[in-house]
């Protein structure tokens, strides 16, 4: 299997029993490679948005725990299942909010439950193979997400995203990009154009960084430059991820996706969202269930460590919005692309 | 007449032949009112940009010939008028793409041509009356907007800028602000959204800082947050500013515009443009004619020092988009409200 580039170095990679980490806090201007040696660097990596991207953070949950269990390989197996749940304990507390986190962390002590093995190597061995393969299947989702949505890629076309749901954010390939980068693996010459994404810049920092690092034709624009990009006739799709779909297909992403989502359908300009299936919740009707995270002031405020607005202007920093399903033209997943009406289509693929 | 309030710094002004200057480069962290001593320290401050907005840049030059003339004074007339139309060309080349500092300092010649005058101290004296008649002009023009504006700020209502149209770029109360100061200075309880407005971000640093300072009711967003925003029905109408309107009611304004309007156009919000009948351009048919500079790169890539992005990505950094008609509700002048059609209304209104 390939990696989206020979160029693009592994989010994370697990390396004779070391955690090889990318540290995203350093892109663009540095690439470092950092190995993980305790379960502390571990957690701090993870609360200090080393690694981030929803399912980038649950493989680096897995290896952790590795990490922090390789110095009690010599307690005997109840001590050491004792050993693991606090350490999973510990490490889900490194971003209470990450929902992947969690579900790893607990993926990896249900595996040792669920094993009667009184060997302690012979659990750490288990545990092991179930971080390799937490690993392995988001590597097949993103590469399913990749193959639906690679046809939508043409010669010739243009394409414009928003955030980073890239390889960065996951194993490889990412959710959005997963469809670029099979298409440029195919020989498909095509334009990308992505959005920065104020306030924190995912998109120049991580996006383009991916992207150019791995030979596409990428170029960066301000958030407000994607109307004047469509006017110009430049874009001909915009895939974006998504962190949640309602089961009407409503779409909750990175603020500023509502904003693409209407000047598209503004030019006519197809608009797809690509996640794994798992992204998708049938138990939310609508958007309108979805609470939005309101953060810190200072990051509209601020730009990195410089003052651009009054101290004390009062300030609106939502994280996300929620674009309505009927600005959604198809839901690209690794099972297939949905297409409208989604309540009954939805239902359909992934309901009980 | 009263300024924005009293609270805010005149942009310029001129006090006992001293021109003091706000140093823009310098907010919204320090308020620096600067004397200007010399006429290479008013060239070096308008190319620094620390007096910006094409009303400022044509009165900091008109007063900027009368502080280089200072020590002319002692000339005979013939001598003097020559240092004048020296010093006019070097200050006209602090900035050489601004029709209005061109404009200020040909009508400051002009004025100086006219004269029969003999004694250079009477020249000198009609020069500053000149001067200070191109500063009230423009004070009458904000204000004129802002009468006509004022109206279409109701109580309780959103309103939502873009750039900085305010009273930093011109005397006072500016052009897109005009209505809100004059809203505010009558009672009117409402709220401003100012997007910040990348890459330079007019929109923090100073529309935010100046309402802010003049006791508006504030809030600042990013470019991306505006459909955020509009979708919780928080805004009720938009007024921006402009760089050129063309024949057919085609608006050219700082880069951005054009998406707001396309998402005003999608939630039924009014879309305004308010500007001087000066900017009306009948000579040019439609926004099609409208060449738009691409900036800088380096502008898109960075955040004042901080690197965002791959050092060798490619970038687009148009400066403004050009907003069809079709997508502008009415054009707000210091001669009234114009509305569509606008090819034979902006005739009717401002045509020979």
């Amino acid at each position: 299997m390939t990696s989206a580039s020979a160029s693009l170095p592994s989010t994370l990679s697990w390396e004779n029993g070391t955690l090889i980490m990318l540290d995203q806090t350093q892109l663009p201007g540095t690439v470092l490679l950092e190995p993980q040696q305790t379960v502390e660097q571990v957690w701090d990596s993870i609360k200090r948005l080393k690694v981030r991207g929803a399912p980038a953070i649950g493989i680096a949950g897995a290896y952790g725990l590795l990490v922090g269990l390789q110095p009690f390989r010599t307690l005997d197996a109840a001590a050491f299942r004792d050993k693991a749940a606090e350490l999973a304990r510990y490490l889900d507390s490194s971003r209470p909010t990450a929902v992947n986190l969690n579900w790893a962390l607990n993926r990896m002590i249900q595996a040792l439950q669920q094993s009667p093995q009184t060997d302690t190597a012979a659990l750490y061995q288990l545990l092991e193979q179930e971080a390799i393969a937490i690993h392995e299947e988001d590597r097949k989702l993103c590469r399913g997400i990749g193959e639906h949505g690679r046809p939508l890629i043409t010669e010739g076309c243009g394409v414009l995203t928003h955030c980073n749901a890239g390889a960065l954010a996951t194993s490889e390939l990412g959710t959005a990009t997963a469809p670029m980068y099979l298409a440029h693996a195919a020989g498909t010459r095509f334009r990308v154009y992505a959005d920065e994404t104020r306030p924190l810049l995912q998109g120049a920092r991580l996006t383009s960084w991916e992207l150019h690092q791995s030979g596409l034709n990428v170029t960066l624009i301000t958030d407000n430059m994607a109307a004047a990009t469509m006017a110009e006739g430049l874009i001909d799709l915009v895939i974006v991820g998504t962190d949640r779909v309602a089961a009407n297909g409503d779409v909750a992403n990175k603020i500023g996706t509502l904003g693409v989502a209407i000047l598209a359908q503004h030019y006519q300009i197809p608009f797809y969202v690509a996640c794994p299936s798992s992204t998708i919740d049938l138990n939310t009707a609508s958007g309108a269930e979805i609470v939005i995270e309101e953060r810190d002031p200072e990051e509209v405020r601020n730009f990195g460590e410089r003052s651009t607005a009054p101290a004390d202007v009062p300030v609106r920093n939502p994280a996300f919005d929620v674009t309505p399903h009927e600005l959604v033209t198809g839901i690209i997943t690794e099972k297939g692309l949905i297409s409208p009406p989604y309540s009954s289509q939805l239902q359909a693929h992934f309901g009980a």
